[in-house]
């Protein structure tokens, strides 16, 4: 039995109809290009196999794969960019390869088995947006037993950060406006620009300390059930003195095929679960990359993105010395209110006081 | 009999309560600068002088007045920003002097003449978000004979303009995405990036001659009934070989007292219309500038302002050669969907060929 298609759905895939949000992403160098990267990378599980391409958009990555040889490409999208994603199909001699399918995962039929997965499939701080369920749905419905998904896995991290300009420019902005004391304008400027998350690019440098793995996702293995809600409790200690302002978000994802998954003891069946996935709730120190496993990073120490990074800023800075503790714990659950929004709780303690901090990405 | 309070118009007082429109006025260092430098200029209207501040968000432009000396300042607002005035003026001990209003100026009282009207009311394109009838009904309701309005005239200004650089960035850029022609989506993006008014900054060399004026605003004596629909034609003479890629709109406001006014023909009485006013239609060459009269200006010759110009730009560029003439006419309306958005009907005419464009500035 398939889902309805909410109003909130309707209202996400209009907004792809949008050339804007396209051009963005294809003129997000980092993304594009290692996207195409690791589809030349796996040339070898692509030439002559058939493959979907999970939310296509402008076909950009359908048409990657069948420049690698792909037999068959099923490029899927529930948003009417699809319409023009055919025609550039067709203006590129390449309609008895590139097959669009004008509609969502679960609704759409393709007849045959799948080798391959390809999507583009993250949102901001990895999982807004909710469209790794359509990845799960298709791998579900039509990939071969050993097939390869990219990318293969993702990770979402979290950190501590400081960024006293951010804070200054628009909170302690009103301290002295033409000399004017507008303080009194503080507490709504608090609220105004903190209360719901930012996405925003910060720097490296803005970082305390190494950041806590939220959520480790095997796309192999994941299940649906996994993404409704994810919990997290996190022990940093600050590697220097500074105001602490709030939290960064941010994700990497990684292109290595089934078998290297496997090594990693990952189990590419859907049965397998990565509910206790050994590097759930660990702090990340060294990025693992055998055999030179392409890795696309949204951190704040690599070249920006267009995803940035995403900001739980507090009202007020919490002022830590080095090696103090900041710990607690984060719970991620889809909203009530539009199952693609997301709510983001946030508990944490340092210095011997402890907060509370509910928001939601809209 | 007062106008009802819409929904349109809850809305957009709702948009001022928060706190980001207010800092990027403030920010805006050639807005405020200009009022701060206008106020003190006219000092010895304001000083011991009763003022009202139409739409007075934090209540710096009120302060302002009170720093000159105003006896007493009415800061009016309707948004809720107002509770913040409040506070501000009361953190500064001013409250005996800016007494804040939280109300329509068609709802709140002032129980006595005013020898000042400080306002600044200017949207986007000048015209858009209506907040100028607000100014009127507040000179209607409480100016003195031979008092001031800051600003005293406002300008609106319309020109063809070049912009090869935008036009390639979103609509060129198609032909050749990653070595795939893409141009099947140029269509899409033409439609998407230039159906609408877009509010971007242009530099001086992209505007292909001297400005029409469309519209010359006489503060001191503008009907509201003037401002439902107003239409200009235009004869332009390109100044170089270039594709013109759509028409610019900006404006200026001049701070003089009601005395210069006079001396410009402008007759500071509810009673006058300029409904022909000399300068409609007319192409600015040169700005006239008596006795140093303070400008504030958001032409793209200028420092660029919040404001920054508005662009109506066609789906396909047109060839003009030096000296080629580009004529036609513009309305512009208020919207009947929403009495702050505004409508915009263009037809032009260049090399033979002849254009009508509509667009709504929402």
């Amino acid at each position: 039995p398939t889902t309805p298609c909410t109003d909130f759905d309707v209202a996400y895939f209009h907004s792809y109809a949008h050339v804007g949000i396209h051009e963005e992403m294809i003129k997000d160098r980092v993304r594009t290009d290692t996207y195409r990267a690791a589809i030349m990378q796996h040339q070898s599980s692509i030439e002559g196999k058939v493959v979907v391409d999970v939310g296509c958009g402008t076909g950009i990555l359908s048409i990657f794969c069948a420049q690698a040889g792909a037999k068959r490409v099923y490029a899927v999208d529930a948003s009417d960019i699809a319409v023009q994603a055919s025609e550039v199909v067709k203006a590129n001699n390449l309609s008895d390869k590139v097959i669009v399918l004008h509609g969502r995962v679960e609704d759409v039929e393709i007849d045959e088995e799948v080798d391959v997965i390809i999507s583009e499939w993250m949102g901001y701080m990895l999982l807004y947006e909710s469209m790794l369920g359509s990845v799960i749905t298709a791998r579900d419905r039509w990939l071969k037993r050993g097939g390869l998904i990219l990318p293969s896995t993702a990770t979402l991290y979290l950190a501590p950060v400081t960024h006293p300009d951010r804070y200054g420019e628009c909170i302690d902005f009103w301290r002295n406006v033409y000399g004017i004391d507008m303080s009194a304008m503080m507490s709504l400027a608090k609220q105004c620009a903190f209360e719901e998350p930012c996405v925003e690019t910060i720097m490296g440098e803005n970082v305390l300390t190494w950041p806590h793995v939220v959520k480790h996702v095997d796309c192999y293995s994941i299940q649906i059930e996994e993404l409704e809600s994810i919990t997290t409790s996190f022990n940093f200690k600050s590697m220097m003195r500074a105001p602490l302002h709030g939290f960064a978000f941010w994700f990497d994802v990684e292109f290595s095929g089934p078998a290297i998954s496997t090594i990693n003891n990952h189990v590419p069946s859907v049965i397998a679960s990565s509910k206790n996935h050994p590097m759930d709730g660990f702090q990340k120190k060294k990025r693992a990359n055998p055999n030179e496993t392409l890795v696309l990073s949204t951190a704040p120490e690599d070249p920006p993105t267009h995803w940035q990074q995403t900001l739980i800023y507090f009202y007020d800075p919490i002022e830590v010395e080095q090696d103090q503790q900041i710990e607690g714990s984060v719970i991620l659950s889809q909203s009530k209110e539009n199952a693609r929004f997301m709510n983001i709780h946030l508990e944490y303690a340092s210095g011997g006081r402890s907060f509370v901090k509910e928001s939601v990405m809209r």
